[in-house]
């Protein structure tokens, strides 16, 4: 992977940032943030903005240009993948390391007195804006909208924003209407006293009327926003994707509809001005609910005096517990998902001594086996498929110029999911196909350790996630070990792999609690630079928890591995696990046996279920 | 205890409320905070407007007084003490329960349209005021600084402010003089490009000078700001102290020092004066630094143009990390406190059978035994002395109204400590002197294992305390128990046995990271409400930690327990305990016996040493 030349764009960039044609005054700084105006993490070709100005296409990062300068945060996922993809332009703020300043620290500390600092207020988040806001004032300088997107007028070639066709869910996938889903919303506004709710984040936009996209890649999302009051629904979209009969069907756009139910639908690019329009027409005591990631552009459009800002919003609190419907689906998609890996894994055994499958041929070969499930959508991210030192590398990509042949002498990182009608899945398994070293096995294990230690875990009812992060580590921190990402991260279902308001992080501290029906991923990992990446990853549901008490009667909870995919018994050194982890261990393959194999067995794949079979005899304990 | 009657005292705060006397417009609130103008945690009798209007006198909580309704808000260690301590005037706001409103949201849900919310801005830190006054003026109310504390004004025999003499500590036991303090204070300064800084905090202000005082009971401090500028030190605090010729030989006030190092002695009243004239001579790159828990008052004394506001002070920073001559000092104020408990325990275990030991001689005995070690000054805090029920009142303290006979059926708390001159201490031990019950035990051991779970923690440097939190509750949650506190807080060195900035708690967030020197304790517990309570705390240092393994160089920390007392294996179910657990108490106990026992022999406490004796022998591993 050589870095993108950024040398010419740079200069292009900073003669905007000084012309009369798109600034009234010049701006001396450019922050340039990772996301589209939705603040999705996931974003459209045409969204690519951080990685068209700098070459680093990583899911997080944000860029900013002066006109000495130009830097790039990222945190520990991304370190290596960063320094790889930017030229010498760039220097990189590696978040989350002791010495590294924040972005505003450091425009304090480069830019001259009274500088303006720019943004497309469209980009960055109301939240965001108003901490770089306050610390840049008190610097003596300021932060300035700037309204057409500098780098949208040096990109030349940027391509078109996707308006693809819709997805109807019915029942049997949602468990609850769209109808319902509003009238819950509407209950939770009569509850804040908000009249107005407004729905920024694509997902959210989805998951309220039950529809999916494919707007942005592996995300089934599509561009649209809601503003919903208790009388009325208003859904912006551009309109050809609305003429489809289904959609009109499912949204009941032709029926004779009460007046509070009918949906108006509204050209998509009009979501400002009606804002402002419902903004104006407030009298004092009228609220409208926004979340305080929504972006500055559209916050700025409701007065002040009548904002209701919440970190995550009721759409985003709903989603993440899930019904039965919806577990029942994840479920069913995390079957389909463990019989293509077992596929895989079972082929890669045979192929991978021959020295012929590279990372690029093995993961096109995991979505060739995810793609004979039924239901299967697409991928739900780009498949890490890594070997050796590649490995190391947290959120790596395979292309032409990294793509290494996997051996039987180096560890083998496969993180990877898919979007199925009824389920979104996420996992990752560490394989060796040789003999791993002694020191390989210890890594593994502590990691292993660490990734029972959250699954198993037992906590009351109202916990917070980030509280269960160390538990993650603990193995690890003892031997001086440790990795340099959060340990899990909520799942949607058929939407977003990443999604909020529940993880398991030390990053955050405002994740909301547990509760049973979330679904969250326990991922934690080793990973050593220039060697080797070990990473285990079971997407996990929040469950009730039988306890010997029940201290206030609280209630406790627990997880249950939604993933059934065997975790190499080759890389454990069974000498380092209690009794009770090797337990878990032979209990999860007893499972993974049990119900995978009977579907192997259905759908007539003999040669995995023998692989599956073999992967999932118990540990020898010592 | 019998509740406190405050229908009277509500009448008369509610008329103050209305009194053009006090307010210009009525209130229809007013707050009452636990603090005093320093925000300190323990207050002189003459702060204590809290408990005055309502009874209870517990260490945190917060009045509201409106006009049909008077709420108190304090955090789970209080539940039970508060119910007791206050009459039917008054609702319980359980903090941390699910259900309990903020303060904001209740105020907002009981006022009518429009409301007054009055507070004394001498007494509420400003990131409170900012938060609260937010909050109301969201929903349409106003917060509003009432001058005149109107508790005072109905307070009629307010004790006097206190003004005790001062205490100087020399180099050998603070290890940096006031000079050097100073020195690093504005080398901190110029790092954050400010020009002044106020000192605010108590001990701030006694660590600065290596001074101390006894106005506050319990807290070393003495009532006085200061304000250090880049030339200038400004002492606020009653002159009639600093005329005691060792205090003005300490502070060189009659030398002939260099002018950045002479100290102003101004009068304690002056502070806001004196803050209004910095502010106002100041220009615009010139900056104030505050704590942003500083009061109200004070934060607006400076243009907010000019304010630079930190949670964390550099004082309250470099405060934590205790040097050479204070962690000497710490450990040698712990054995000499660990002679005091040996004592105490012995005595008890002799005396308890005969029933004439109640809580209250109890905590006499053990204050007796603690001044007779060199360099006492005074309790560090308010004694536990518990048994039975009373155990589970978390900050319970005996008076004659509920002090009950130690006896050898029920398990006994003690968690005491003191002011040594060369440091301060805090233990809590839980005994039984007859047998235990099988579940009394269990209890125990939970307790016992989530002790020696973050005790024996070992976690790269920057790790902050929270992240340790989870670790002493592994063991309860995992049979569905739990404890509503915190499980540790800062020690100071002679100063305030609850300091900040760091802890280990599921609370905070903001806390900063551990390093090696940092003092904090160690304190799960288990309460059952009406019926026992359990809690096992040693103060222990942070100390760098041998791994095998050492990831980007960032280095391991761990703790060495100061706090030398047996823990009574009495009280443990060793079945319940791993080998690695059951070696950490043998050898904790085997540090105890050397460490303690050579002392108790040198001061020849040769009965005390038979009890320490018997008391740390070796666990027999099943």
């Amino acid at each position: 992977m050589s870095p993108k030349i950024t040398t010419e764009l740079l200069k292009q960039l900073r003669q905007a940032m000084k012309s009369p044609k798109y600034v009234q005054e010049p701006v001396q700084a450019y922050i340039v943030p990772s996301g589209d105006a939705h603040q999705s993490e996931y974003i459209a070709p045409c969204d690519c903005r951080r990685a068209f100005i700098s070459g680093f296409d990583g899911s997080a990062g944000t860029a900013i240009v002066t006109e000495q300068h130009a830097a790039m945060w990222t945190d520990g996922r991304y370190f290596l993948q960063a320094a790889h993809q930017m030229d010498n332009n760039w220097t990189l703020m590696k978040m989350g390391l002791k010495d590294t300043p924040t972005q505003e620290d450091w425009l304090v500390s480069v830019l001259p007195e009274g500088s303006k600092v720019g943004v497309d207020p469209f980009i960055i988040p109301s939240d965001q804006w108003k901490r770089m806001s306050k610390a840049l004032k008190s610097a003596g300088h300021d932060l300035v909208p700037v309204k057409e997107n500098l780098i949208d007028t040096i990109w030349t070639d940027c391509p078109q924003r996707p308006c693809k066709p819709l997805i109807t869910l019915d029942l049997s996938y949602t468990g609850v209407s769209w109808r319902d889903k509003i009238v819950a919303l509407r209950s939770k506004m009569a509850e804040r006293k908000v009249l107005w709710f407004v729905v920024t984040a694509l997902d959210e936009v989805a998951w309220l009327f039950n529809l999916r996209g494919s707007d942005v890649e592996y995300n089934p999302v599509f561009f649209a926003y809601a503003v919903i009051g208790m009388n009325t629904i208003r859904l912006f979209i551009d309109g050809d994707r609305v003429m489809d009969p289904a959609v009109r069907e499912h949204l009941q756009l032709d029926s004779n509809l009460e007046p509070e139910f009918k949906i108006q639908v509204v050209p998509y690019g009009s979501i400002l001005t009606e804002l402002q329009a419902v903004g104006t027409g407030l009298s004092p005591k009228e609220k409208v609910w926004l979340s305080d990631k929504a972006s500055y552009a559209l916050t700025e459009a409701v007065p002040k005096a009548y904002r209701y800002l919440t970190p995550y919003t009721p759409i985003c609190i709903a989603k993440a517990v899930k019904n039965a419907s919806e577990t029942d689906g994840m479920r069913r998609a995390h079957i389909k998902d463990a019989v293509a890996l077992c596929e895989l894994f079972n082929w890669l055994e045979k192929e991978v001594p021959k020295g012929t499958v590279t990372e690029i041929i093995a993961a096109d070969r995991a979505e060739e086996f995810r793609s004979q499930q039924k239901d299967f959508v697409e991928l739900s991210f780009a498949t890490i498929s890594s070997t050796g030192p590649n490995g190391a590398i947290i959120h790596y990509k395979p292309v032409p110029e990294t793509n290494r042949t996997l051996s039987v002498n180096e560890i083998y990182l496969l993180d990877s999911g898919a979007q199925y009608k009824d389920g979104t899945t996420d996992v990752t398994r560490t394989m060796h196909f040789g003999t791993p070293s002694a020191y390989e096995k210890e890594c593994f294990t502590y990691v292993l350790k660490g990734h029972i230690a959250v699954s198993a875990a037992i906590f009351p009812n109202g916990t917070k996630g980030h509280l269960l992060d160390s538990f993650a580590r603990s193995a690890l921190w003892d031997c001086g070990l440790d990795y340099l990402h959060g340990t899990g991260h909520g799942v949607g279902s058929f939407l977003n792999v990443h999604e909020g308001p529940c993880g398991i992080s030390y990053k955050t501290f405002a994740d909301e609690p547990l509760e049973a029906g979330m679904i969250v991923s326990d991922e934690p990992g080793y990973y050593e630079d220039g060697s080797f990446g070990i990473r285990i990853e079971n997407v996990v549901l929040v469950i009730p928890a039988e306890t010997k008490y029940n201290f206030k009667n609280r209630g406790s909870l627990t997880f249950e591995p939604l993933t059934l995919v065997p975790i190499q018994t080759k890389m454990i050194d069974v000498n380092l696990l209690t009794q009770e982890e090797c337990n878990w261990v032979n209990d999860y393959h007893q499972k993974c046996r049990e119900v995978i194999g009977a579907e192997l067995e259905r759908q007539g794949r003999h040669e995995a279920l023998q692989w599956l079979v073999r992967e999932t005899e118990p540990l020898k304990v010592q």
